[in-house]
């Protein structure tokens, strides 16, 4: 890192009120900073939550952990709807549900976006030294000068900057803004999929189907989620491909819309009774992985350093998205202390921390969705599931499934990675020697319990 | 692609008068489209090339071919000088040749690129219809209103625009105002190596070392090269990682280069009289590859498309670039013929047909880098090469050199890429039947002519 006159900077200028920004801002406001928050878009506790974004999300370890940090652990959780395994739906015969965990007793949390990020956002607010500025936009940011130019309804103000830390998202303007300099790799893939939001809403004032599962319907080459609201509906999201047969724009009338599902998720259409309006009035929402190398740039008088999504985005299939972002403000709070405060040691040691396991679960995040959508060949993959749990159960300290170092632990995503793959490996050559007598062992192993 | 009212457009709206902008734009011209050429910088006939990029470049079949549908071609020859094949200098011992086709007489065409940009603005300029405008930047495409904004000396105005060509280079400002859509994957990827230019002048009035190849100093990590100048001088390029001991910043004062010179390269070390300061005053340059997709994108009121650098900047290890970027500018052409100037049909048969051979060059001139720091080993090599030229000799129906397809066909890169990768594994299956017996038969072959 070129050493600047930010090194010691006590200000630091943070751009995106969203979930990761909000956490950061709090933690470095407790540690003495000036922290001035630039979101783009208007207070959402007065404008309500901006279209387009994903309605909840899948709350785990990682995001408990980072959010018992500043204190929000309890009101999350209360918040918040347990979802111990996954309730596969076949598009013939019954659910079967798969629990999460060897002991079937761990879940992740089905939590509102907007509701978490408002807790976030008031606690960011109550904090001394941090200042949220709505309806700022970042318009370039000159790290020679020491100065970010906003946009905000006012006017184009220049204000002066240091630290620049970019939460501002997957298509993150901070970023965008120094992302062409030499040197600076950077890519951004979408999947042909996308995604649109539908609802199951309550029925008889209580939920229609199971709330303490996250249930999917798989299909092979697309597939249908849904996770329970505390207001006992539930958000459905289809990840179909966006074009061709079977995609998203294949479906233009009500008729159309209403004999797809009737043939291809007949277990819940009739529990969707404006599921022909919502599927043509919602948008199609694009899954994104972005990639970029290095995280920080640095100028004579300010250095910029990004966060979360802005850094590295990623498809939505291991429900990480969030609690990976959480982890990045985590790491710079833990290194401001390690390095007294010196952001010349703090940002690259961040970046070169983080980089490894931000790969690590963009990858599972891609591989999760094909994984997910195979679920359709749900008999195999509950023996599998059973198997596995099985061995967890009797070698548990040999054998733990990705799924749960992922969800259940704040273990490194390099090294959840890693150990998983040498346990792929171990299992595949158990498999050579059997497995179906080893399905057959677990399945009756379970049954006995 | 979204029919917009651009579909039938006669008026063009160009960005970039380099190589690949001149040439598109009086292909243009000669089909009767009014072509507005939006240019960045200066005139360079009056202001002179603009510092950092590079002196010369290769011209090869594919360029060649370009060039005589303008009448160009015999002009750049007459100012080209024929490279036959590559010396390859050793640290210590005598460099050795190695031809670049098996009967040695064809040549790439080492030629100025400050000189060949400006035959080809005369002859962009020449043709009814082209209007350059230079100190133009593009700052904003807008393409619902069809609108490119351009700030120009005399301050920002709002063109009209309904088809817009983006010939504008790696670092594209019309890719940039587009790339962040929904859907458009886009990768930088910068090598660890840099590059700097540095000289041998004319001695006593004429070339230092020889003037019909093309040199290269491998060095396994790094490497250097010369290209020779009308003016008999050369240019010679490194290729040096950028940090890092033996990297482009491990020099900086006078003494350290001249050392490092005396003991890497001191078979020329006294043919570089300013080679201190030269090496100290010169920049580094960047290598990066950028990959797209897709190369359009639609509004309702106007399309653009990457062209050239823009959409698939490559390394310069194959002396592809220029070559590859004119194909592009061929294809649209033709293609313009093909659909009778329906450009709703131009855009997207463009982009299919360029994108497999651009990523095949790209590959290509990734894999190539890694070729040439390794002639390192020049033995290995100069076997290989001959036994290469050889078969090609005896079989000339079922073998030819990936460098000569490349270099001295029109066949589509992605066919090069296919075909050679298949006679690879052949000669790979011979190899294991005895490399060194087809070397040395190759070479008695050789001797024998």
């Amino acid at each position: 890192m070129t050493t600047n006159k930010a090194t010691r900077s006590k200000d630091v200028t943070l751009v995106g009120a969203g979930l990761a920004g909000c956490l950061l801002a709090t933690l470095l406001g407790r540690r003495g900073y000036d922290v001035t928050v630039l979101e783009r878009r208007a207070d959402p506790r007065r404008a309500g939550a901006e279209r387009g974004r994903s309605i909840n999300l899948a709350l785990s370890a990682r995001g408990l952990d980072a959010l018992e940090r500043v204190g929000l652990r309890e009101e999350a959780l209360a918040a918040a709807l347990p979802m111990r395994g996954r309730m596969v739906h076949p598009v013939t015969g019954s659910p079967n549900f798969q629990s999460y965990s060897a002991d079937g007793t761990r879940a992740i949390n089905s939590i509102s976006r907007s509701g978490l990020n408002e807790a976030l956002l008031d606690t960011a607010e109550k904090t001394p030294g941090v200042t949220v500025l709505f309806e700022s936009r970042v318009e370039a940011v000159d790290l020679e000068r020491g100065v970010v130019t906003v946009a905000r309804p006012d006017g184009v103000q220049e204000l002066a900057a240091s630290i620049v830390l970019a939460c501002d998202g997957a298509y993150s303007a901070t970023r965008r803004a120094v992302q062409f300099r030499e040197g600076t790799n950077y890519a951004q893939d979408f999947l042909e999929h996308g995604y649109k939001e539908l609802t199951i809403p309550a029925r008889d004032g209580d939920f229609a189907i199971d709330p303490t599962a996250l249930h999917i319907w798989a299909r092979g080459g697309s597939m249908m989620i849904a996770l329970p609201n505390l207001d006992k509906s539930f958000t459905c999201t289809l990840f179909w491909p966006k074009d061709g047969p079977g995609g998203l724009s294949s479906l233009s009338t009500a008729a159309q819309v209403r004999a797809h599902f009737a043939r291809e998720y007949p277990d819940v259409v009739d529990l969707m009774p404006t599921l022909a309006e919502d599927y043509l009035a919602n948008p199609v929402g694009s899954l994104v992985t972005v990639r970029a190398w290095p995280w920080t740039a640095h100028g004579a008088a300010a250095s910029v350093a990004l966060v979360g999504d802005a850094a590295h985005a990623i498809v939505p299939f291991y429900g990480q998205g969030a609690n990976c972002a959480f982890e990045d403000a985590i790491e710079i709070d833990t290194l401001l202390d390690r390095h007294d405060g010196d952001w010349s040691r703090v940002l690259p040691a961040y970046e070169k921390a983080r980089k490894p396991n931000t790969d690590a679960i963009a990858a599972m995040a891609l591989q999760n969705f094909v994984e997910m959508r195979d679920l359709v060949n749900s008999r195999v993959h509950r023996t599998k599931n059973t198997a596995m749990h099985a061995l967890e159960r009797w070698f548990p300290s040999l054998v733990v499934s990705r799924y749960e170092l992922v969800s259940f632990s704040t273990v490194p995503y390099a090294e959840v990675l890693r150990r998983t793959r040498r346990q792929g490996r171990v299992l595949t050559t158990i498999g050579a020697l059997g497995a179906t007598a080893l399905g057959a062992i677990a399945a009756r192993g379970l049954r006995r319990r």
